[in-house]
């Protein structure tokens, strides 16, 4: 079949709208219409060479929503007609990794994913009879894509698709590091760093579970009024602080906050939210995506003295599991998503949903098809 | 009163053994005649000046056992004649870290403990009417030493003190940091790296909680009989190992081990350590004390990709609490410490130790007064 999508033909240049072919789906896979899709600063790291792992010609885009047309042979848990969130972070409930129960990182296709190819070998994308790689196994700046079974969670069919899509990425990531990776408990103190389209959902996932103290950081001050909105008590911009961020931030807390979460990408700001941490047991969380080949560093005294470093990936979620509970939260009203949405625009416009995330201007523009 | 001592006058020199003054117990405060102390890489890595909060001169030694001989007003839960084990991390049961239930790090005596200073500024020691300081809040090299209240564990009055010591600082800190800190399950994969005093204790520690896999990475070939008689599986030799080692030992534990634990205090091992965990859930337990001035690093891909980077003092172990628990465990015969005392000192061959330390002859060295 032949099907709209936005091209990445090769780094830094703008998306192409073109017709592509697209083959149906083989043993295991799904036809999905795309109806949705956010667009993510993942998306915009690899469009600009920065993920040495990088793929062109490719259909990028991860966070999308739509309805599922068409199974192949053996699908058996979605049907044509079902609601689904496309899952860049499968969950294949079989594979070492997800019989664990200890982390959501399914390897059942993550050697072929990697490397843009279907769990098979193979593209179903192509154009002029040459083959178009998927990305992170979803390509949701396609009209149509296919993905595997595992790689779909099947939601309710009353979620408005210009939002559930956003749950694909960015709300499970930023909601989840909270309530599923760090697991943070109510009354608990916690810094954000960061307040895109991550770190607002931290913020909110933080309400949601109580804490009573919720720190916003950023360098840009339109930020304030955002985080505000979803919760955040405390907001410091870096800039306005003279002497050590450290010190100011540990003295805001009483002492060190009992949960940090990094959602720049920047490896000296996750420094910083490791030692703004409280001695003794605060929790660093690491969700920005760092530049290749950029490394964190700390004196071990840190850790030593207690503080613990981790990170998370789509939030901790088990896809096909926890993503259809959290379009649950979403439309029983236990988190915002609305608000968010800051810009909706027609395929044919996707470049400028780059350019409004660069320019600060954006907190998530979706494009509807 | 008079006792006897072995002073660090300065940094580099060998322990002097001289007879200082010791002035009694204050309110609060413990006086005790150690029977027994072992000597630490702690107390070597202070003599030799790389603790840039070292203070001269001082009494060392932080690892002992004895008796309470007087106690000061207001001391209450010991008495004279009771075994004692004195605790570089106090436990006073009334700070806020204590009444986290997260942490062992009790901070009421910090400020000063740290100066080398008794918590109500002064010091006990003088010597040629000069004050000597307080190490860690213990200095066990000296016959009698006076002690907060708080900063003492009443044992078991039939453990021999020239074993029980040793679980002053070695034996809790291994062992403390499998079953407290790491809370390592059975049936998990270990790799403890560096098989010294701590590295052994670790290992008999996962042996203890019943871990499947027990590897041992040592640059030592002579470590391997000493790491397989307290439980480990399996044993490394970095010098053997052609090609990279974080891939050797992910390969020998199907993927990454579930818990790593540093006890090198070699930040690039350090780093090796984490990097050989297990992806989506492995942790990494740094023990060791690096250098002043060293840091950690790593790739943040490592963490978002669900390895935990942590640290552990005194094993994670409340003292006045654990302490007597682990020596319950010695006396029934769950952990071993006998065969790890390889050397038995009087006070004036107390530089003897070290040398046996430096040369990697000894596991631990103890002085018996």
């Amino acid at each position: 079949m032949k099907t709209r999508a936005a091209v990445a033909f090769a780094p830094n240049q703008p998306l192409e709208i073109v017709e592509v072919d697209l083959d149906g789906p083989k043993a295991g896979e799904v036809l999905v219409e795309i109806m949705a899709t956010g667009i993510c600063h993942t998306d915009a790291y690899t469009l600009e060479g920065k993920d040495s792992e990088g793929i062109f010609p490719s259909i990028l885009g991860h966070e999308g929503a739509g309805i599922v047309r068409e199974v192949g042979p053996g699908v058996t848990s979605v049907a044509p007609g079902d609601h689904v969130i496309p899952l860049y972070t499968p969950e294949c409930r079989q594979c070492k990794s997800c019989l664990s129960g200890k982390t959501n990182l399914c390897t059942a296709i993550r050697a072929t994913q990697g490397k843009g190819l279907m769990p098979d070998g193979t593209t179903r994308f192509s154009y002029k009879g040459e083959p178009i790689f998927h990305y992170m196994g979803c390509s949701t700046f396609s009209n149509f894509t296919v993905l595997p079974e595992i790689a779909v969670a099947k939601i309710r069919p009353d979620a408005p698709f210009d939002k559930a899509c956003y749950i694909g990425c960015g709300v499970t990531t930023g909601v989840g590091a909270v309530v599923k990776t760090a697991k943070v408990e109510p009354g608990a103190r916690a810094i954000v760093f960061g307040l895109g389209g991550i770190g607002l959902n931290v913020i909110q996932g933080l309400k949601l579970v109580g804490a009573d103290q919720i720190v916003g950081v950023d360098i840009n001050p339109d930020r304030e009024a955002w985080g505000r909105q979803f919760g955040m008590t405390d907001f410091v911009n870096p800039k306005d602080v003279s002497g050590d961020l450290v010190a100011h931030l540990v003295a805001l807390t009483d002492g060190g906050a009992d949960y940090t979460f990094d959602c720049t990408g920047n490896t000296d700001v996750m420094r910083t939210a490791l030692e703004a941490c409280h001695r003794g047991w605060g929790e660093s969380i690491i969700i920005g995506v760092a530049e290749a080949g950029k490394e964190i560093a700390t004196r071990p005294f840190q850790l030593v003295t207690g503080r613990v470093w981790k990170g998370t990936a789509f939030g901790g979620a088990k896809g096909r599991t926890d993503v259809p509970k959290i379009v649950d939260w979403y439309m029983n009203g236990k988190i915002a998503i609305d608000p968010m949405i800051t810009h909706v625009l027609a395929l044919e416009d996707i470049n400028q949903a780059f350019d409004l995330m660069h320019e600060g201007k954006s907190i998530r523009s979706v494009v509807v098809f």
